[in-house]
């Protein structure tokens, strides 16, 4: 993509509007423009990210054997009604009325969909256990929305719904879902803590939050401080095998929000004890029948019993974790993304455009750069180097290649990896040749 | 994907609240599921299908230089105040209330938004032109909501925002949608022809529609019989290249819907016409000034003097595209999915399972075909064969390899195409080597 031509309106002055990192750099990235307050629109940047955050968590759902479907947005309130959650669910929910006066609502959540679509089709024992996921906007009426994609209104999720035929097969598929969300936080290049939570509206008695660590987090949290050097995935087992004794091993070590936290009763010594703030990136309930009994839900078991089934659901938001990752991974000139989730791998620097070398030169590394499967933004807009560099800083891409009239003229470019700031002149081969190896 | 535990809900019955093929057919297919009157849900082979299409229309618009965003479903009502639209609208637009008591709406269209955004940051005519487009999903209300997805009222939309310094430059956005949307519909399996149409809520002076010939189709249509034969992409230029010949030699061939029809001036002998019906599977507009006048999206112009843009906007019903795919392709058993947006390449029968060498050698089949990068539906079922072969005719796969005792005792299997229904008995590598090529 030459920057020339690419729709990215990047902001000199910081936003004073934005009280978190995360949201003054998206912002002045030109990754996302509000819309309405807790809307927003994600410019070709931010869709770029936005995209790629949504394909891992999509990949790592099907590696763990879920289904993808997709589920509208719209809402009947009657099919709320049979849960009983119409009611409960309070001002949060945006309700909707429709040409023909009948009760609609922006899904906030979908287990009582995901529960009808099961039992229009589903009748015995042996379609279990079955998980179906969906990638979707939902909506969630915050009365003070803020922080930008952290807390807005529309936001995009994936949720997962187990159904299994009994509570050992129910938690399998619990656990399933807790490695899948560790996998898919690590190649996010985050490190989320899975923590013994409530369950709130969602109901059922076995919960876990994925929190990140921040000082910006919206909540509380406590763990032991063996967390910070953990690598839980390093013995993870295959998603086939029993995953017990790998859930038993990492839930073991302590972890909890402070809902959940007492510390009259935490076993941890306060010495190793780490109290900080923390990110919610996703959200895991085993809750039973709740949903199932109302509605209904069940299939013929072995002997011909109906069986009402056990359920389960999980959820990410997609939309939220890039602001989790910026707020994880940034500096003071902006973000540094995960070479995973990077809106582009290369940010290709043309330091005099109308030189004819460079120009040449550039061109000749931004066709093969391309050739070779690179996402490359290239810097041809006619501004001054100084402008140049702080953008590319700001966007945070991995790699910036920078190529001007002095280097050729000793036959080298320079390649800087955002993350360290190192910086190596090389020849134009060598440089090719790293980034393509 | 295993069928034995893909959640593919086919139906034995003729649904009988389907008035259409393609409704019938994606209810017996499972592919969707209504969940309120004119919102469905996409089941997982729908879904799969949906992100096929979606796939090939994102690529055409980005090789004509269009960049990718993504606007929200929920809008204010005060920008539509803005363009005076929101009173026009009129009972289709789903208006909501919010908690704070504000004006919302779940967008049918996005020109308001878009042209907010760009005024918000394009300042200089240096930075157009500019052509802006999401994938998003609106909502009408239509009073009747029928034909499954063909006129449902939760949709999904390609929706296209040009925007151009002066009329000149606007006529060339106009035409490189033209021509990318023809590239689309030939890359779907579909035979499009641009009409000339009315514009509409959307106003302006310049509009085509394209559309498919089917019976099923909501509008009347007329047509020189050339239409019938022709190939408009065989001597297509480059999008590079000035499509202005191009453009005039397509149009040049009559075509009109039946609102911009009138016998008394066809200038087509009536030999020479063809009456029929047709389904819109897309509308181009240029509307000038009609939104940047209003809202005042306005850029310097080279002598710094303030140039409302030129605007033009172009939209494609995703969603709906499936339903055109199969009312233009299907037989009396099912579905016949062309290539480009089959849910699977391959459907892998078992004929008999449970039998060794038969699931050795399926088994065998199915891993070496996801090798070489084929999409597999491995039908490792406890069904008959009938079942079987019922079952994939009806989802419309474009082959059937089928494999049974009998067949491997003389050392072949059947391989079937779903199109021409001829089918050939091979050895099990010169079948891989067939499919593989």
């Amino acid at each position: 993509m030459r920057l020339s031509s690419f729709f990215l309106p990047t902001l000199k002055e910081t936003p004073t509007e934005a009280q978190i990192v995360s949201h003054r750099l998206m912002l002045r990235a030109g990754m996302i423009r509000q819309t309405s307050a807790g809307i927003y629109a994600w410019l070709p940047l931010g869709h770029r990210v936005l995209k790629k955050i949504e394909q891992i968590v999509r990949e790592e759902q099907n590696a763990a054997g879920a289904q993808e479907l997709l589920m509208p947005t719209i809402q009947s309130a009657d099919l709320w009604r049979e849960s009983g959650r119409y009611d409960d669910y309070g001002k949060e929910m945006l309700r909707i009325t429709d040409r023909h006066e009948r009760e609609m609502l922006f899904g906030p959540t979908n287990e009582e969909m995901i529960t009808d679509i099961f039992r229009s089709f589903v009748k015995s024992y042996r379609q279990l256990p079955l998980n179906l996921y969906h990638i979707q906007w939902k909506f969630r009426d915050e009365i003070r929305p803020r922080f930008g994609v952290m807390r807005g209104r529309e936001f995009l999720m994936k949720d997962a719904y187990s159904f299994d035929i009994d509570a050992d097969s129910a938690r399998r598929s619990y656990q399933k879902m807790f490695l899948a969300y560790l996998r898919t936080y690590a190649r996010l290049g985050l490190k989320a803590i899975p923590m013994r939570a409530d369950t709130g509206p969602i109901g059922g008695d076995l919960s876990h939050e994925f929190i990140i660590l921040a000082e910006t987090g919206e909540s509380g949290v406590f763990c032991h401080k063996d967390w910070m050097e953990l690598d839980v995935l390093k013995d993870a087992p295959n998603v086939e095998d029993d995953l017990q004794p790998f859930f038993d091993q990492v839930t073991a070590i302590y972890a909890a929000t402070d809902e959940k936290h007492d510390a009259a009763t935490c076993p941890v010594a306060e010495s190793d004890l780490v109290s900080a703030r923390g990110i919610e990136v996703g959200h895991i309930f085993n809750f039973g029948t709740k949903y199932s009994k109302p509605m209904n839900a069940v299939v013929a078991g072995p002997n011909g019993e109906s069986i009402p089934v056990e359920m389960g659901s999980y959820g990410i938001g997609v939309s939220r974790l890039m602001g989790a990752i910026i707020e994880a991974s940034h500096d003071d000139n902006g973000i540094i993304w995960p070479d995973s989730v990077a809106p582009f791998n290369v940010g290709l620097i043309n330091l005099k455009v109308g030189d004819a070398e460079t120009d040449r030169v550039c061109l000749d590394l931004y066709g093969k750069l391309q050739a070779a499967g690179l996402d490359v933004a290239y810097d041809d807009r006619d501004e001054r180097p100084g402008a140049k560099f702080a953008d590319m800083d700001l966007i945070g891409l991995p790699w910036q290649l920078v190529v001007g009239p002095r280097g050729l003229k000793s036959g080298v470019v320079e390649l800087k990896r955002r993350a360290t700031g190192e910086k190596e002149e090389l020849s134009v081969e060598a440089a090719l040749a790293k980034l393509t190896a």
